[in-house]
């Protein structure tokens, strides 16, 4: 039942199927006097948005939003912001041919076994179509966040299959179609992508995102900690399947004299925990790796079984991304900005002096 | 602000300090008709308290649950379980030299920041004995799985530092300390144990808990999707800085054509997927790892600054575990059995035939 | 901060100002399988809408509903049901002249107090326009009580002003504009409402509603206990200043002889109880009643203050009801319907047996 | 499932029978910095507790509460409190006649029916002494809302069967046994219920309560208003049947012009409204009225079923308050409270300047 809203203070609730008439949302608690129009999140939303180049879906959305309420001579007043994109290239007909087979890898199998039914067309809700919807509202979190914390929250693809990538170059994040932060890659990623289409299959990812200026102090032990709801966030992204919080997996070999972050009267010197340490924030840059799986919808044929149990074969021609790491992105940006958002407002209702960051000395995100 | 309860219908709170006077919880929404005794309870608390080997800390804790309402007659009621632990073994004095200053990798520096004031005994709240409660709160849940649907939970410890484990032979896990699956490895993580010890050193850890005969249809997109839960759950534990559900990180490398998992008339061909697809569970083992940093609780000398922010010295003296890792794999198994009960009660409320679990052709858990 | 969403399993989220593009709201946790279409939706909000007699605010309003997801092939799939009204006849220079000053009895005042901003026209958020898409979600709710466990939800108007009405002929209750249950009322009702009118005075009133077939052992207690949020849900209702549950405040004088409902093997004999006791269901028929004041905008000209402080005179010159209470009838129905769908969801969590409603002997509603 | 909590960002768990163990509880949210002792609970503990008076039951019972967690050095740390109260005094023998028959007006028949057994034991979790833990949990709240913005608290019995009582005498409330403001009227209410015990019978009561220098802004529209989230908690009080804001079913005679109340540049001349106006408090205090059945535990004889359904007779002989009302005043009190307190800590959570109560020209509480 009910399971489409994510928040506590700060909720986004969500609606809408890949080719419906509409995806939409509401926004509910974001603070009043915050200067808010369309352009906010468009610019977010275009990053996500499919078409933009050969690398991700051909499907063409202007991924459009409307606020259809909360906002009141250009500025938020407090209340509930309704927001609606409507779905514009449907092609419903590329779709008719998978209404009675399971795609694998695809959650067509699940949502027929738990709902008895499902709306077959381009994965209907279990599209990543709905997360335009997070991205218009986690533009809306970025945006407070920076004005009033002066939080930054950044993403970029730091693998993809084989290629794995330093952040070397943030500011060339956003210049190229891959998020990509080492410019040096550019010509492999182009290159392993080509045969990558060729070959009519898809590939992994890894995206990573951090945020910087984050006060000290965010999160409610021993549940609600920042690193646990930032977990859900991300695993509740499509297609993710490991988070990692600063040094991740590779704690596994790490002993403790090596991983414990060093505080000097001038900050951390190190910041293996992510900028985390007991589900509260340090002050230190909050560092987070996903990995996402590859498509399951390629033009590699397979086997599957039809709705009525019996074997079949399936090869999915709709348009597709050979990776969907590449656009998701902006939605782990998004969320991350939703979760701290969140838990900004939660630390503030303890009357908390929202306190300044504590710097990490060598100041390099990315690196511990 | 409250933040010390996780699940929506089948809801756990919890509270209590290391030092306190006692530690406890709230289980609240435990269907009525379960025969229930502490003894139900005791077993699992039991593998988490400390002082049964030499590999964990000496502190000695009988960790003796006691219910104080919600059942009677033997049978639970429907009514909220009050569960209580009182601490015995608490010798504050080992830690009033820690009452001036920040002890690296621990989250004093975090609380004394967010809230202005902690109880430094121990790690107050935020000590790993605060989840005596959450392994009680599991073996509810386990119990009321079993009966009510046969599922079945098994955590075991699959890396400590450098050596890794192999799922070889489930029956063995609780027959050793390390919840170690596989017997040919348990004179070597002997030997490395006795050495960790030896330099003063603690070290990371990889823990990993399956389930089985999970009902087909558990999770909530889009947001408390069934891994989402997990992920919040896992990540929420002590030290956890990592989790995966299925192929986790591996996913990065992997191509579309080798992930998807096939359907077939008899089931799945393979699991990579974990049990989950679009945030709902597909009726095959749920597999999940979680990644442990090393304790920070170490003798080996360091740095750190006290409350006043001046420069000093800290060598932890306190009775810890050189490899907290071990002690997580009871706790990480109630985590889950508290996710999939709330998912069970929750799919429930939908009306939904509970259905049998999809066979996974090759059968086996932790393999792809 | 967030604040617009009511419900736990089945959750209802609007958004929407009086005067904005639209009002909205998403409906989650509705059950797949229940034939939804618009016309589901639309005679409750033609009972609700304005300007359809002359007892009620000249204002026009379609209030055509539109679905945009989580309905496939004319049937809802489990996801969540997207909700939109478009805003018609907003005629907003009608509210030009109360942008600088506070309208008394409204919530000019505590908006912009609470907000430092508000949006002026119609009230904005704290208009009743708002409740349109309460009475949409309360008519999906309504349509699956009914089918799937035979509940029936019936409001009327009991009392206006000095002239009250007793339940003598429900089905004659949608035959007239004033939803008044005793038909030889009529006459004097309109009577009193022209004079009323010619008085550009307003008048309170009190609306009741029942639900019957209700099954046994709804709520949770001892906080979400059924009367508890049925209490929660009414008094939610704009205007609304008191609520009772059975016999409400006429047991202050009654003796505990007189007010306990003896059972007996063929059912109960009395109502007293409104059906709940202890906070769960009791199988017989739920009765309420609520207090609704006379609505604040009249022409009787008085005197408030601006938005900076100084005396100055109003007048309401906007199209407004002068009995708000008659078109509170269908908004009242509404809110139990959501209660007792979300309350049947959580009852069916525990997979409790639904059970037949248990029979009061005298078998009349409203009646104790 | 699920349904003892309440509150939001102060949440109140509790747990425990009637004779049980133990009765007991979980405060989250408390912020951090409260000085907090056991005795700051005792005193409304002691106002609520049975045995002090021949007009109460003659069960003794201590209460006396003990903090378990989440204060350190006299000083809450923003950690869960846990609480718990000894049961003393159960006699359970005195309740074994009632295991097979359901009394009428009690829980009994609701518990049974929707759990499918009972802990029939002096109600079990149905029972009124599961509210000395809210009222521990209400003196946490009134400390902490009278040292930080001033707020008090103070309820009264207002009426006792056909006794009415004025508020005249607010400052010798607590100096008389009934909780009465009016003590003209002490001699009659000594009268009626000497003949009330005499006669075996009981007798319904309506309780007052009201908040005075409540802040401006106070409420969460459109659902988690103020006055709803009162009403909830008013309802939620056992043998509670009616809950009124202001005027409450005063208002349905009045006329528009008679019950706005004017705003003028030195405050609100009236407060019909209650202290409330959309949803949102005025800063005027807020005035709520609730109306409590008369106890079902008499010693007049009745019919009644037992568990199998077939017709019996019942007495109860137990040790039962012929007027429950009297004991629900400090009750009363910490549910205002315990709303008031996670309101105040949501709207901080907007970051809002708390602001000064607006006064109301007469000055008088309990008036319009």
């Amino acid at each position: 039942m009910a399971g489409n809203s994510i928040g506590q203070l700060f909720r986004v609730t969500t609606f809408g199927e890949s080719h419906g008439i509409a995806i939409g949302g509401v926004i509910d608690g974001c603070p009043p006097g915050l200067a808010l129009h369309e352009s906010d999140m468009q610019g977010d939303l275009d990053r996500r948005k499919p078409g933009t180049s050969r690398y991700t879906t051909a499907r063409r959305e202007g991924d459009e939003v409307q606020i259809l309420s909360g906002v009141f001579e250009g500025v938020t007043t407090g209340t509930s912001i309704g927001l609606v994109i409507q779905n514009t290239d449907q092609r419903s007909q590329d779709y008719s041919k998978i209404a009675d087979r399971f795609r694998p890898g695809h959650a067509d199998y699940t949502y027929q076994q738990k709902y008895g039914t499902r709306d077959y067309r381009g994965g209907g809700r279990s599209s990543a179509r709905e997360t335009a919807i997070r991205v218009a509202a986690g533009a809306i979190a970025k945006k407070y966040l920076k004005q009033e914390f002066g939080i930054e929250i950044v993403g970029y693809l730091s693998q993809l299959g084989p290629i794995s990538m330093a952040l070397e170059a943030p500011d060339s994040i956003n210049d190229n179609p891959f998020f990509c932060p080492e410019p040096g890659k550019l010509e492999a990623l182009d290159a392993y992508m080509r045969d990558l289409k060729k070959s009519g299959d898809s590939v992994g990812a890894q995206v990573s995102v951090y945020a910087t200026n984050v006060p000290v102090g965010l999160g409610e032990p021993v549940f609600d900690r920042l690193d646990a709801d930032i977990a859900h966030a991300m695993m509740g992204i499509n297609a993710v399947k490991g988070v990692e919080i600063g040094d991740g997996f590779g704690v596994i070999e790490q002993l403790g004299s090596e991983h414990r972050d060093t505080l000097t009267p001038d900050g951390f010197e190190t910041n293996h925990s992510g900028g985390v340490l007991g589900g509260i924030s340090t002050g230190q840059p909050i560092t987070v790796n996903m990995a996402l799986k590859p498509t399951s919808s390629i033009s590699v044929p397979g086997k599957t079984i039809t709705v009525e149990g019996k074997e079949t074969d399936i090869v999915t021609k709709g348009r597709h991304d050979p990776c969907v790491g590449i656009r998701a992105v902006p939605i782990a940006e998004a969320m991350l900005a939703i979760v701290l958002m969140d838990h900004c407002l939660r630390h503030r209702a303890q009357n908390a002096q929202v306190q300044s960051p504590t710097p990490t000395i060598p100041g390099q995100v990315g690196q511990s």
